[in-house]
């Protein structure tokens, strides 16, 4: 579950509490990327020192700050780049709602980047982005899987319409790169359901059950993840026309298309899953019963016939003790036909009964 | 399940990825229906560069282009109508849900055609019509069912008002064509619920509960198909009145109330579904408790009577080795009238449980 | 179910296809009733042809059509009327949702009479509702119940203001009593449910399962009827002032209650039903749990009996061959109070047992 | 439930029906207190005779009318205070939804007045008010409980603001009292769904799930009433200017807030019988498995042994009828320590059964 | 559950009943800050006499009062601060859904601080702020946890920005921390799910069940408690601007995207508890599936191995009385392999038993 980060009871807001590890603070790394329609520079591990305020107004700076345990550093970038202490706050105590604000200097959004960590259920890290007029700041608690890789080589590479275009266009390709990482664990959850599916009324083992609430968790994880995603691109796309160029919102527009279907997809997979759930539901209970039938028609057949082995299994005596026939007790014993005419009886008792759970389509 | 076709994670926008089969590009063919009121002409196979741009003002130019895997031939499609490049990839990455977007040049309606497989379930085929001034440009992964001849049949043989209407009126054509296809599909599931609805109580095997499940995720599936058909015809009543024509509306409006007609009925059977999945469950509930009132009653009358039984088939000697009498040991076994006290005892042992089950209305 | 009637896929929009029985057309009949304050006319079975349009302006004409099957009347009074042909192809393809039109020459109003038919489940017929300035027109498919007949009767009593209003008020008596069969529909299934509810504890049969799935269907039915009765008599009152007047839409607002009245009662019926359901599940289980308590209690104390009683059923020698004693084989067999031991034996098992399954509450 | 009294299907609208009892119409009775700062005046059993129209406006005239059998007393009334026919109709015609209707010459509320009937569920009586510019009439069915006793007597008294203020105080104080008793029905049922609780885990009685369904159709029916009234209360805070006086406005605010109050105090107990129900379920489950697992232990423990014991029942003779041994048919059975031997090989049976139960945790 | 204290029914409003434990009422203690920015005065246990009003305008004046057994204090403090009757009686009438009221002099707010009671169920209590110019009033019911300490002490220590601010800043810390409570519940309930998850499938006792209600019913107290709260912020947001300034509205949004989240959370977790809910009663049907299919196969298997071994302990007498043979009579019992190949007949049986077992997965 996404869980959000914050200090104790009480404590004064902004106040910025660093990441640690075993009382260690985590280490920050900078990376910096500058474009321009003909070249690009690629600074790795810069410091903020080596940074020069302000940001160049001819290129695009893309600063991509890694690790949230130099609260300093981020102090220095705050100040530098204008930003709120309260935002601040929200980059530091991660597991934030996904949301935006705009303000006159840049636009803030925060958004989680989903992955499927080692047991395949889906996890996810908060990325901060800040676009200013020139720049984009981005922010990762570990960056574990370097998201931001494709836009990074697409830069690179000099493809596309990113060198050509300004920071919105790159703000844009990020986001698109977090909503595209959505799509990948909604596709792993689908045909793990559609897996699952197949095995529900072959083998209704109480594996199962535990496999589709995990898939019913990661689901209702993931809605809470994109529904506020929709409510950001719906702002971006209306309020940040200071931010925003006509030409970049129609590539948000896509995005935002990208977001309803994402929503879609999950609250299908979510009826799906309950569906599925009561169809496991009856397929332990018709099995339950199923086996119920065996038991009762073996028990039903059997139970009786055993009683009438059993009276002939009585010890009553025949004779009295001073020899004369006792004529009442077990005549039948004596009978030259009596084992047959018990076989007989039994047998019909026998049919009888096969004839009724036949009819009662217990067979 | 509609499956979105994308490329792989932060991929460029507006790539076009053509559709393979194994790794051989899909070919594409075109068909061109031009007509106006007196005549019509029907090309069929034609290619690209035998159509000459700009399309002619004076009829109404139908373009079907069939089959994904030629992405030049789209891009030049693209270029010549002014299509924007990020309209051509929802094109292209099929399964996207329903959407519309309204451009200067061009209507652009992005729908799913669908038919029932051959197991019977429903699936669906992406449809992109465009609508231009007096074009209409419809794209299809691969026509299975050629949705579109009842209209191409109309526009031929000249009934109706096809062929005195603009192209707007064609668009309507189409989509109406479309939506049709949805009634057939809700009428299949809705005839196999009802036929369900008299097997559960009589006969409620587990395959019930998979068939169920199946319409189920039917009606899911048809659901987030037809919901954003709604909103698109609601845009194109109200935001499209640069291509549609008043009178056209009044057509589309009976459109309208044929999504809401839709969707009233999908609502309506997913609720009645609800309902027979929860008569199924209490149904198998109540066979499973049939099945143990027979077992208990059997058991409960035959089991203690079998102790009876057992109790006379005991051994013990009623003569001490010296010959003695032990007068303890069993001695019923050797009164006249054991035998038949026995079983007079069973027998009133056994209406007494009759009696009793009866009471508790278990018989 | 509704089921929407319609032509084959693709048809062209506002086709008329005849209502057949047997693949013959059904006949249609009309009757005329005209009236103004101080008289009426009543003219049964006229044809088209006696009825001279335009109607008179000085008195309410009241066309009451029958049957389906004559399409060419239909056009015909269609044309005099100035009915859209899409309108009319709503008036044959019955099963529609209600809805309401309102142009600038009429008013039409489509909604359902709902009946009970022969094994009390709901029907319903389709009824059209045409309101001009001076004259309505209703058309029925059967007219099974002659649903206005009391209209038709204060019209010709007098009593009332229905002979001294116009047409509007004839539409609003018109709607009135459609509305009121909804209200007998309900009542018969809340009384249903309510006779069920006192059975359901008592004897769960499965039978009960059934009917309260057929009273859900019924809701479900009857919901989806009466929902767009809300939005026709919210357009009436606020978007029609050409045709109805204040003095009328103060009846039309008391309607408008009604159908509020209506909704909430199907709700709270749906919602009693929900809860029924649930009751009447965890009745059947209490049911499988009382009947197992028996079960348990019955088998838990006599198959240890049996046990013990089969041990001295045993037929070891306590003789070898040679004559001498096996001292280790079943001494208690010739034990003088062998048999009386284990009989007390087993009383004391069995009173324990009693003891332990009165302390769990099984008893 | 909540039923609407009305006429047969198709009366005329604002046809007014006496209420009898046993073919007699209920009388009438009226009691008017008239009230100024200084002074009141306590008339009971007046007739309608003897009010003066109209009503004097130095003064506030309440008119209390108990019984709905003398329609032209209603009548009556209804003319000198200008009442429409339609709103009569829904006095007499009790079971209304809650609802207001606001004229030029009055304020109509009708409200439920509930309150527990001797089997404490809760029923309810329909109250009418109308408020005029001088005058508040109260129209009670039955007025079983005398709801507004406190009103009156705080008027007696001259405590509080009531003889200081006009009309519309009056009418605030009379709604107030009414939504008081909405609070005490639902602290009963609250408080027995608290008692519920603790005994559904320790005696999941069937008895249960009925007192548990009864609740959830109270809780069905309260809200059904208390939904309305928010509305209500918003009209009359917002669209009853001309008859609420700014001071009263705020005491209505305050009951509005009630009403909030009352709806978030029903839903919340709608889902804690929710989950209530769902923990019964699970309950009874459990004892179920629990009974099964006590009758599996036992079951499997002793089949096995008594199908052992059986076995050395057996009769198979050891000597041929020609005094030759048969040493294959059971020599264990003259074996000195045959016997011995069993009874070690069952123990060790049953000992392993009970160390794999135990493992199970079965036991 | 959060009951709403109340006197009896038709209590004129505004009337203030004092909280009494065991008919004393309880004393009231008023503890006053004043501060700015260069010093602070903490008062304790003053008395109203000793606040001199109007409160001055230089500083804040923060009145916290504990303790609602004075009713005189209450009333002479709302007369010196202008506070109105039906307010102060919302102050009183503690369990009040959380609400905001503006008025000219003074917002008031009143929200619920919770906290975990010893047996870690969730509880609240009422906390009234009053925001006026320079003041704020604070009054609890008996503070329990001295909710407000954290705001005190920073307050003391003049760090952050709580000392150069107004009051507006003052009354946003008070709510700040009684958000930061429903965070810290939210997060013990949130734990003590995941811990339930594990043992759910792994030992579905029937306690479990219990502490999933517990939870779930903790959820629906806090959602109610906390819904209102967002809606008071929004009030705050754009209908205060008079006691707002824009400085504190920035942190008020912080406050705003905390509630959001906390509904979030919430829901979440209520959604998990759903999913949870389910997986238990599947887990427990599971269970009685495996016991009934071990019951099932036992029984099935030496039931009729018992049935044959009693066939072999009739007692038929192969000897007539005068000494000749009975053939027919159990021949098989003196045949040199008769019980051999009876043995070797029971391990035949017991064995396609197994096979048939293995194959319908029930071993």
């Amino acid at each position: 579950m996404l869980k959000k980060r914050h200090g104790p009871i009480g404590t004064a807001p902004a106040t910025l509490i660093p990441h640690l590890i075993d009382g260690v603070r985590l280490s920050s790394s900078i990376r910096i990327v500058e474009y321009q329609r003909e070249q690009y520079l690629d600074k790795t591990s810069t410091t903020i020192e080596e940074i020069e305020f302000p940001l160049p107004s001819d290129r695009v700076t893309w600063i991509h700050l890694v690790g949230l345990g130099d609260i300093a550093l981020l102090r220095s970038l705050g100040n530098q780049l204008n930003i709120h202490p309260l935002t601040l706050e929200d980059v530091v105590n991660t597991g934030q709602r996904p949301k935006i604000e705009i303000t006159a200097d840049y636009i803030f959004l925060c958004s989680q980047a989903v992955s499927l960590d080692a047991e395949l259920t889906p996890s996810s890290e908060q990325i901060s982005i800040f676009l200013g007029k020139n720049y984009v700041l981005t922010i990762a608690e570990r960056d574990q899987y370097d998201y931001f890789k494709p836009v990074r080589e697409r830069i690179f590479s000099g493809l596309g319409n990113i060198r050509s275009s300004q920071a919105d266009y790159l703000a844009y390709a990020l986001l698109d790169t977090l909503i595209d990482h959505f799509y990948s664990i909604i596709e792993h959850v689908g045909e793990r359901m559609e897996s699952l599916e197949d095995s529900l009324l072959k083998d209704p083992s109480s594996n199962i059950a535990r496999v589709m609430h995990e898939d019913r968790r990661s689901l209702i994880y993931i809605r809470r993840l994109i529904w506020p995603l929709r409510d950001i691109l719906d702002d971006l796309l209306h309020e940040a026309d200071e931010f925003i160029s006509p030409k970049v919102k129609i590539y948000l527009r896509d995005c935002y298309d990208h977001t309803i279907q994402l929503m879609d997809l999950v609250e299908s997979q979510r009826e799906i899953s309950s569906s599925m759930m009561e169809m496991y539901h009856s397929s332990v209970n018709m099995r339950t019963n199923e086996i119920m039938r065996v038991l009762t028609v073996i028990t039903s057949i059997f139970i009786p016939l055993t009683f009438i082995v059993g009276i002939y299994g009585m010890n009553f005596e025949n004779k009295a003790a001073d020899g004369s026939t006792l004529a009442w007790n077990m005549p039948e014993l004596h009978h030259p036909y009596g084992y047959l005419g018990v076989i007989i009886f039994m047998l019909l008792i026998a049919i009888i009964q096969l004839i009724f759970f036949r009819k009662m389509k217990w067979l």
